[in-house]
């Protein structure tokens, strides 16, 4: 073609886990919340009209941000509402990143950082995790203008300390994002560190604590500084109105979200227990999937992966670095949970034999 | 603060139209549809269920696309979907142009394409309209990796001939993005040139001409080989699934579509020989809105444009080169359209006392 930018050119893009349209499927493949939205969203759907919809949305999602601020004890103008988390992943690596600006992150982390950053054009220096995932003391020194960490980590689902994320804010010159797409699932979150530190920003998502995956609603929280910041490179109106309309409805309803999200907790102890009882080492996970390294000799991962699918269970594997023997599932109802640990120990134990 | 990038730090933003909150007021300033949108729409948001929200949306809005390729009469592989327009032009910016590679268009225009500039931190070229907006010749030789024209144009309303456009086409070496947000409004249109010409992209929005501002879905058209590439640059999810149900919907129901279209257009008619009448030069439009030159001796633009917003009218300036003498106004309901018109006459009558 020859009218792309060259990294444009020569990249592959971003490889979404698979969405299929039939309906006799178990879908624990891109962390997708079981259970339905709060009530109060199909409730709140169900007043829009036709003025919502002919004309623009709120240029910032204030009402939102107004409600978010009740929420979390913060200001209105310490929010940014954005068209899914990963929309303010993109915000940001477009604010801080470029050529001569680096991003940094430990691998193997969530797989759209790298594909943003080619996007960018921009350098990036990827520290790989120990065999525990914690958290590598490099990425102190390296002097990135970007260095994120997603916390909980996906797709380990495992958990960096307050404290240790604290000190990093503190070593680091540039800014400091930290990824907590998944913390809903955690028991604490550095939501706390924006106050003390001005390089912090937090990423939040609706898609997963919230279920409401379907309407791309994320928000970024940080200092007013920085969140005046980054509005200038949003789309002026990135978030519609339907959406500001579900998220507002969704966070309001704290009872709801604490009952979906204790449900969530619950299956993932039973399912962890399930899987390492079938001989799988699972990483203590704080998000709504866990990672379960396959420790069989006699069938790998990706075979695994392979029969679930013919079986019509779909769970998500990477052929990569660090990932290539071991397998994420999400946390799903526990029926789903139940016919996954069923057909996965026909797997196992055929391989036995 | 020191963290964003030197041109992030330097810019200001964009502007976009106000956005008031009280009820009594008149707005046609920011070329919403006075109409509402096909009552097809709401009946599709009725169906929309709790799973449509939980679950990740289709992650090339193939359900769009593949109805736009009816009415269109091309491939669905010709169309992406986009989080409004504005994220077409960001992707298309981020595609093509960079610190060596130019973006090029004539203004005055949509203030937009220079703010999408400044973020990319790429060269900008901007060949002045003549007076009656007709294209630059001086467009063909520039050079540009990406040429925007805006048609029909806004803030002019003017339209610029199918055959010059394809003449352009032909001429330039990068690609031409025709942003035709207001087509729906035109006596036609240039998305017939996607087919002889490999670097010509279409821009179309949802928001205009089927009254549906408030869900952010725009589509782009062009070659396979170039949308293929414009997927890579998109967010992975930019579409959320009750856009693409209502965007559906909408694009579903032609007969409605048209019924609106000749409303405004009619309405549009009315209002430019009003405002003429006025003593107004008036610019053929071919857009839901239209430019009004000021040539009253004894007052501004600008102070009309004051004096309608204390009468809670709300319309679009500029103090910009080539429309400070100028006053955009969206073509509302004959009613708004009345009112204005009343308005604007004490304005200019007592102007001349």
């Amino acid at each position: 073609m020859g009218y792309f930018r060259e990294n444009i050119e020569k990249m592959t893009g971003y490889a979404p886990g698979f969405q299929p349209n039939e309906i006799d499927i178990i879908k624990l493949n891109t962390n997708e919340n079981p259970y339905p939205p709060s009530p109060k969203v199909l409730e709140s759907l169900a007043k829009i009209n036709a003025k919502n919809l002919r004309k623009y949305p709120e240029i910032k999602g204030d009402t939102f941000r107004r409600t978010a601020a009740e929420v979390f004890g913060l200001k209105p103008e310490n929010f940014i509402c954005t068209n899914g988390g990963d929309d303010f992943l993109t915000i940001c690596i477009r604010a801080f990143c470029d050529k001569n600006a680096a991003l940094a992150y430990p691998v193997p982390t969530y797989s759209l950082y790298p594909i943003l950053a080619q996007l960018q054009n921009c350098p990036t220096v990827k520290i790989p995790f120990d065999d525990e995932f914690n958290l590598p003391a490099k990425l102190a020194s390296i002097g990135a203008a970007l260095t994120i960490v997603c916390n909980p980590n996906a797709p380990s689902g495992t958990f960096v300390q307050v404290e240790e994320i604290a000190e990093l804010a503190g070593e680091i010159k540039g800014v400091l994002l930290i990824d907590e797409a998944y913390v809903n699932f955690a028991d604490s979150s550095c939501i706390g560190l924006i106050k003390d530190f001005d390089n912090v920003i937090i990423l939040r998502s609706m898609s997963k604590g919230y279920s409401l995956a379907g309407i791309r609603f994320g928000f970024g929280i940080a200092s007013e500084n920085l969140i005046a910041g980054l509005m200038k490179v949003k789309d002026s109106y990135n978030v519609d109105a339907i959406a500001i309309t579900a998220a507002t409805a969704a966070i309001k309803d704290r009872d709801y979200f604490k009952a979906n999200v204790e449900k969530i907790k619950a299956e993932r102890s039973r399912l962890s227990a399930e899987l390492a009882e079938l001989g799988f080492f699972v990483y203590p996970s704080q998000a709504n999937f866990v990672l379960a390294k396959n420790d069989a000799k006699n069938i790998k991962a990706i075979d695994i992966y392979q029969k679930l699918k013919e079986q019509n269970i779909y769970i998500r594997y990477w052929a990569e670095p660090g990932l290539k023997d071991k397998l994420r599932i999400t946390v799903g109802t526990a029926d789903e949970n139940d016919r996954l640990i069923t057909v996965l120990k026909k797997i196992m134990t055929k391989t036995k034999e």
